[in-house]
């Protein structure tokens, strides 16, 4: 579709996924890399490909001179040559002057302070009194990192107390250091961003990463924050990477703190182990809207295409090739579960040997799927996650809790994810505009609100939401709540709240339960048993009713 | 993950994604097909393919001496070949047997009839005569076929009158033939099944196909069509799959009548272009489930992981690479598009060069997003699809409908599709409970329900289905609707119904299209633009009473 060929620095998974999404294009792509058998070179017969690696300036010459647009699935290249190459107008995605500044992670850094993007405090240390310094400005723990050459948490120590300053400085002596305030995090999230060469900038959705001893583990999408929080820390993302010139993707790493703020961790030049699900979970995927960005076609849409889907890293553990297979084997058993192999030939620890991207309905789904999964990489070892609330449930005062924490009880038996507070109208007005304006950005699908008299919750918070707000009016001690019942069930034309019987919350929590159902198949069906478990209920008594006599019952 | 090498005979599409799915197992294949850069060669450069014809007896014994498995990517292959290497113990998925008897489009049908399978009534015409008298058996229009070689409407003539029996035979002259009585169907389905060697069967959703100068065009899925029937449709595929003995992946299609039952119109032993949707449709596609039977592994689920789908195919309208580039140009900027191009050197009028597949959060969003992508194929040409309803307005009595006239109006207004109808729980208790029991499973997300007086339907229909049941209390001649009200909305613990103001059915469309933007991110955003636009409705008689004055308002 386009005629410009692309020439890859780097054949191996990454080059690989940017291969099979530029084959569907009609994209022409030559690799560099040294194995003949690179995992990009595997799927590619139609180029004749270049064996050397990437950081060699004659290899990057000789590839440069066979295509149109130069790209890396590595940031470690040899960007001198880039520059170089550019200079004498060749195309190179992302630009060397990005990709320089993004090897170097200190100058990474000062270039995001310069452009106003949250960072932890860092200080320059070359010298071991400059490491101890650090410590006394950031206080224990710190971490002291190297400036270039680092990834998969390689590069990185962290300073306990000045004692382990030396044995810091003895790992790291390879390269150049600096230090870091420690970060409070309370979450890894992640952000792919694609950058077309004309700046537009479109971001895929925040994710939440688990890493195992510093590699990527799990990939959790969406993240199981706050809408709110996560809107954050996409803008965090966006702003950085408008700063950089050139096009492509990148992958932004951050941390959220316990009040929600956000701070830059790092940035890759290139698609990411943090963007693999966008192929099963996302209209476009990081690797073709990567093609697409360096050669200034349209970028894609960066929407899930799905409800929800976690990501897990296969990785080798031992030489044992079918070791590795085990979790994969596992997997073809799993719904929803797609299998990634990179075709490499030869398995050791810590290698990346694949990933497996489980898709679901729902995010209490996915999380059940992966069970097996996870449990065939680490077997006994539970992580469970905690799922952002589905269902609001709120009242307007405390003493409405015993008629609430029933229909609270249904959703639990369901396993639906909720959150349970007090709002009042009248005693917490702006709590409650908060509340019901912020509801639909921070993940939740339906509103139960309970009140009681005058009874305005229901109908002011669904005044100030589009999802549905389902009331549950509240016997007061007088009227027999038929005060609370038409106060909820009267709004006027325009906007609606589901009213259910009074004091019966346990049909909220249904309703709340049917509406998911409508959407999610697997809630349906609990639902359908649920109906036919109380059918079977009401059956067994007209049986007792029939053994013993009505006069006996 | 699989040790065994697998063959396929062909080297086209069908093989090319059959390859893209294998290289994600690690899976080797080797292709036999003529051309050196055939698409399905083009992705994979670790095997050493094979140059020759898939008739060619000797390649295919070259092909069979270097793999395990055997299969298939069409189904016009030297049988016979496939058979004798059967006898000597090479492993053929689907198995010879199968593939000679699909060959033969009359052997195929005697076959289903003897199985049990629904089909057109056929008898063979090999002389002039035998012709005559399928048009007095079967009247006219009826179908003349070639018995074999028929792909894409070739090979198939419709007979309208006796006076075209000699031009029919003389343009099938090249196989021979057999009649087919006229099946006066109102829509075409098919469906995906995959079969493993140990029998089991899998079968993906039903889709509508739409069909131009018989190549397939359209292919839609879910189908817009009633899920009753669908399910009938999928049942009659299974059977039929059932009764092919080895493995593999079919393609099956069928008609759907005006009274709703199925015929089944054929079947293909192998991937097939109403599946291509599966790839980014599914939890997984039909080439990866395709590979996966072949080789005795455990199946994926076939069940859709988005809403809604719709596949376009791309066929060369001339020799210009460039004209069948155009609706992918198009597509690129269509979010929830994915362009499949099949590396195809030559374009020409009619070939097969690419799909492109629309996903979307609704069937509603999905044509919208489709039709730039049509008008770049046929400029002008609209195809309006009839969508399946998702919500169901029912009513006691046609006296209701002045009241809920004017919330359908509103679901009209935001085009959202529906079903009006009258369901008297008193007077006609059977269709209710129809109605209620199938309402699910027809496509429905929500039900509206609105009755007076006892107002017993909307509690009823909420007992019998577990979707979210909607109330509207009708006023009557007495007790201002009260008594309505109180008897939609007091219902039981168990069975909630959402219920709203006394005849306010537009409370009622606004709560049903609530509980549809809750996962329909489209439709909220169309909630939050009525809001505000009420909003301002309500801003203007503000202004309007500043300026004019209370008194002359």
């Amino acid at each position: 579709m386009n005629s410009q060929k692309v020439g890859i620095l780097g054949g191996g998974q990454l080059g690989r996924m940017m291969v099979e999404a530029a084959s569907r294009l009609n994209l022409q792509v030559v690799i560099l890399d040294a194995p003949e058998d690179a995992p990009a070179k595997q799927i590619e017969s139609t180029q004749a490909h270049i064996g050397g690696t990437f950081n060699d300036a004659d290899k990057i010459r000789e590839l440069a001179s066979q295509v149109d647009v130069l790209t890396v699935e590595i940031e470690h290249v040899n960007a001198d040559v880039l520059a170089e190459l550019e200079q004498k107008g060749h195309k190179v995605h992302p630009s060397s002057q990005t990709i320089k500044t993004i090897q170097d992670k200190f100058v990474q850094k000062e270039h995001l302070v310069s452009h106003g993007v949250p960072v932890a405090d860092f200080m320059e240390t070359l010298t071991q009194d400059a490491v101890a310094e650090a410590g006394r400005k950031f206080g224990y723990p710190f971490m002291l990192k190297s400036k270039t050459m680092a990834y998969d948490g390689k590069g990185n120590f962290v300073v306990k107390t000045a004692s382990d300053i030396e044995p810091a400085m003895a790992a790291l002596s390879k390269t150049p250091l600096y230090a870091e305030k420690w970060a409070p995090f309370t979450k890894e999230l992640a952000v792919m961003v694609v950058r077309r060469a004309n700046g537009e900038v479109r971001s895929y959705p925040v994710v939440e990463t688990i890493h195992k001893n510093s590699i990527c583990h799990l990939v959790i999408c969406p993240a199981q924050v706050d809408g709110t929080v996560l809107a954050r820390a996409q803008q965090v993302a966006e702003n950085a990477i408008k700063s950089f010139p050139g096009a492509g993707v990148f992958g932004v790493e951050m941390f959220v703190l316990a009040d929600g703020s956000i701070l830059l961790n790092e940035i890759a030049p290139r698609p990411h182990n943090s963007g693999h699900y966008t192929i099963e979970a996302c209209e476009t995927s990081q690797y073709e809207n990567h093609m697409r960005a360096i050669l200034d076609m349209p970028l894609g849409s960066t929407d899930m295409k799905v409800p929800a889907s976690i990501m897990v890293n296969i990785l080798g553990s031992s030489d044992s090739m079918e070791e590795c297979y085990r979790p994969c084997k596992e997997a073809l058993l799993v719904d929803g579960a797609t299998i990634h192999l990179y075709g490499k030939k030869g398995c050791r620890a810590g290698r990346k040997m694949g990933h497996i991207t489980v898709v679901g309905e729902s995010m209490m789904q996915v999380q059940q799927r992966l069970k097996p999964i996870l449990n065939a990489i680490e077997p006994g070892v539970d992580r469970p996650l905690s799922l952002r609330p589905m269902v609001g449930i709120i009242m307007g005062s405390d003493s409405d809790l015993p008629v609430m924490k029933v229909g609270a009880q249904i959703l639990r038996d369901f396993g639906i994810p909720f959150e349970l507070s007090i709002v009042s109208a009248h005693r917490t007005p702006l709590r409650m505009v908060e509340y019901a304006k912020s509801a639909a950005e921070r993940g939740l699908k339906a509103i139960i609100a309970g009140a009681g008299g005058a009874a305005h919750l229901p109908g002011m918070v669904a005044a100030m939401t589009p999802l549905p707000v389902i009331g549950v009016p509240v016997k007061g001690s007088s009227l027999d709540g038929v005060d609370s019942l038409h106060s909820i069930v009267q709004m006027p034309r325009g906007v609606p709240v589901a009213t259910v019987a009074i004091n019966n919350s346990t049909n909220a929590a249904l309703l709340a339960i049917r509406m998911l159902g409508a959407f999610i198949p697997g809630v349906l069906k609990q639902m359908d048993e649920y109906m036919v478990k109380m059918e079977g209920e009401v059956m067994r008594k007209v049986d007792k009713l029939e053994q013993v006599g009505w006069d006996n019952y």
